[in-house]
């Protein structure tokens, strides 16, 4: 009998967590990604913000599994399913599974308005977080080269759209550029003048999180200059302006550079299984999984991580973050295991050690299961969780090295306009 | 009467360096670049081969500038100059100056045939690097997937032309990223069958150095796994192939990686300054240089840098490499504010310091005015020279720690494929 083979689709955490937990296993692994490292989507808004850069917290996905010799992975891309002959369709290539697991996560969304996305650029890839980062250094720049006051305030304008963690975190990174790594770096304007909009649909920021712990994430925002427009929506993004509307009051705001941190959509591979398999999609897109994260009359298919609609105790799904995502990893491959043992395991149950989010320098809220706290020590808890789960020892050390410099000189080196011209500064008037 | 004003365009090390110099002067100065950054151009192969992320030889100008008050970073684009009234001219703006230093450098060149440029990348800013290392990456990634012997051999041989000192270090690197770093990172190729040929016109590598350090590092690079063919000379580029010439055979390599590390052609904006003042500009279009760097009846035109072609003591121009470059730099500065004072310098002298390149882990050669010598202690003298020239200290420190963690891993951490989608590797076939 071949041996059982197990197909991943995704790198993420979800998938190689599941790849990694498999490694004494007697299966065989393929990992199918399209790109060729481990991305840590987590510290993503500090390459945005110059912080960190790309190469810090992307790790190339053979070198993660080099050792691990049941495991081929293998740099393609999924076109589609055919589950009836448990069979994945490569661009060029078909390849035979005995177990599937898709980890294909999600990307932002505009809410039905893709064609924002030319102007409001959102945060999930390596090139989102660099042409981010290139938008923002182009705005300060394009400010101090501008005499006419007005539109000089318009290019000092930075609005992100949603209050997320993301939209927390990118808030307060730009307020410490601001405020602290750009001083005296200009000569014709103030960085600190900048006006940075945190727009959020509903009255409180990290709506998720309870409400004292917004309250300290918000009083952070503030002192690093953030203004919070609650219970307000963005209803257009033009080149040179957003309008955003707080009840039935509707404002113009001129602006060059608006960060999207609003919404998400399924990788659009998880619908494609669904129509071949008859599961079911929700709202944004994710498919809806059995509480053993397979999918209805698929049990050798699994879905995991944030492309899973995964409902938790509360019957709410899970949310979309790194550890549902590892921990429904190390599931499936314990699943699978179990099963060729003939013992099947109970269905996945989420453990939830809670959930933090960082504003800016000491500065974080950290809800825990039986204690929240903000501050200096949330700060220094959210800085060891994420150094530990680099996956590079290399990784950990660059980044630790950058932060420490990052605390006690509020430096950010890797500030690079990279990749389009930056020759159309002047191009773009309101 | 008016501050006395200098206007620098480029921020490579001529430009800043004579910025810098300039910090105590009484003039206003006023550094022009498209770029928002300096680049550590000595260091760019090692991002092409993943050793280091762009933000590691990348400092932002305004942070290196921001404590000197009297200079003024301007990102722009200089279209002309009008040197009878001595003022450059932007894309949306006039700078008049006192004292004009041009600094732009050269890029590569491709003898004529610019259609090379889509096969062979050349390698002179970030985006060549980047484009590079996805080149080099993709081609291995290809060869893991593609089943026929033939064309599998073609993926995996690589095409370095010209084995001057970049040549030379990037055959090294990429013989340790395919005999070392990569081991056990594929299942159905082995990296170390990569066929690395380095193609160099003349009878030897290094062919500035003494003919010692050239079989030093010849035997160094075959160690490696570098062919090197020399009298050899490129005649087309093709995308799935390069002609070689050696003598009167010509020869056909099947090859889908061509590195272009042959020639050079200066910035057009020198050959702009020479239309507009009459100044003569050499077969690769470097502007002929008076013995104090300014133009034949421009005595407040200075023109340094790879981009000046300076008369040495043999006759022959100065080579183009950084330590000319910071020495034009310094000498300029110094004689604006000498001239200023009434008491000019004498000529500018160059004091050649020797030169030195690398070949991989442990191995260099290194040719000082009275010495010249190979191996680990030349690597270690390389090392400590570039780390000392890196301008910002926390990139100094991240470069450092990245070295070491390669010398006793192997390891190359910033091997990401980014930018273009990486979907294409099977449509593009012999």
């Amino acid at each position: 009998m071949a041996t059982h083979h197990v197909v991943i689709i995704g790198g993420g955490f979800a998938g190689l967590f599941a790849a990694q937990s498999l490694r004494h296993a007697p299966v065989e692994v393929t990992l199918i990604d399209r790109r060729n490292f481990h991305l840590f989507q987590p510290l993503l808004y500090q390459v945005a913000t110059g912080g960190l850069s790309p190469g810090d917290i992307a790790s190339p996905l053979r070198g993660i599994l080099k050792t691990q010799k049941n495991c081929r992975v293998l740099l393609g891309e999924v076109m589609d399913f055919e589950p009836q002959d448990q069979r994945v369709i490569l661009r060029d290539e078909t390849i035979a599974y005995d177990s599937l697991i898709l980890a294909t996560g999600v990307k932002h969304s505009y809410f039905g308005h893709d064609e924002w996305e030319e102007f409001a650029p959102g945060l999930k890839t390596i090139e989102d977080a660099t042409e981010m980062r290139r938008k923002i250094l182009l705005a300060f720049e394009a400010a101090e080269r501008e005499t006419d006051p007005t539109q000089r305030a318009a290019w000092l304008t930075f609005v992100i759209t949603g209050a997320g963690p993301t939209g927390v975190e990118l808030a307060g990174a730009l307020g410490e550029m601001a405020h602290y790594t750009m001083k005296n770096e200009f000569r014709a304007i103030d960085p600190a003048e900048a006006r940075i909009l945190l727009v959020e649909g509903t009255d409180r920021v990290l709506p998720p999180y309870p409400p004292d712990l917004s309250r300290k994430a918000e009083a952070n925002l503030e002192r690093l200059g953030v203004t919070i427009l609650r219970n307000t929506f963005v209803t257009a993004v033009r080149e040179n302006g957003v309008t955003i509307q707080t009840g039935k009051v509707t404002q113009e705001i001129p602006t060059h550079t608006v960060l999207w941190a609003a919404g998400i959509q399924a990788s659009p591979l998880g619908r494609r299984l669904a129509d071949r398999t008859g599961a079911t999609v929700d709202r944004i897109g994710r498919i809806q999984v059995a509480p053993d994260l397979t999918l209805p009359g698929h049990p050798e298919i699994f879905v995991i991580g944030d492309l899973a609609h995964c409902v938790g105790p509360d019957g709410q799904p899970l949310p979309g973050v790194a550890p549902v995502a590892m921990q429904q990893g190390k599931y499936t491959a314990r699943q699978i295991v179990q099963r060729l043992r003939g013992t099947p395991m109970p269905p996945f149950r989420y453990l939830d050690l809670g959930n933090m989010a960082v504003i800016g320098r000491a500065a974080a809220v950290v809800n825990l299961r039986f204690i929240r706290f903000g501050g200096f020590a949330a700060w220094l808890v959210w800085l060891f969780v994420h150094l530990m789960h680099i996956v590079e020892y290399e990784n950990r050390f660059l980044v630790f090295i950058q932060w420490a410099w990052n605390y006690f000189t509020r430096n950010r080196g890797a500030r690079l306009m990279t990749g389009q011209d930056i020759i159309q500064i002047k191009k773009r008037k309101l």
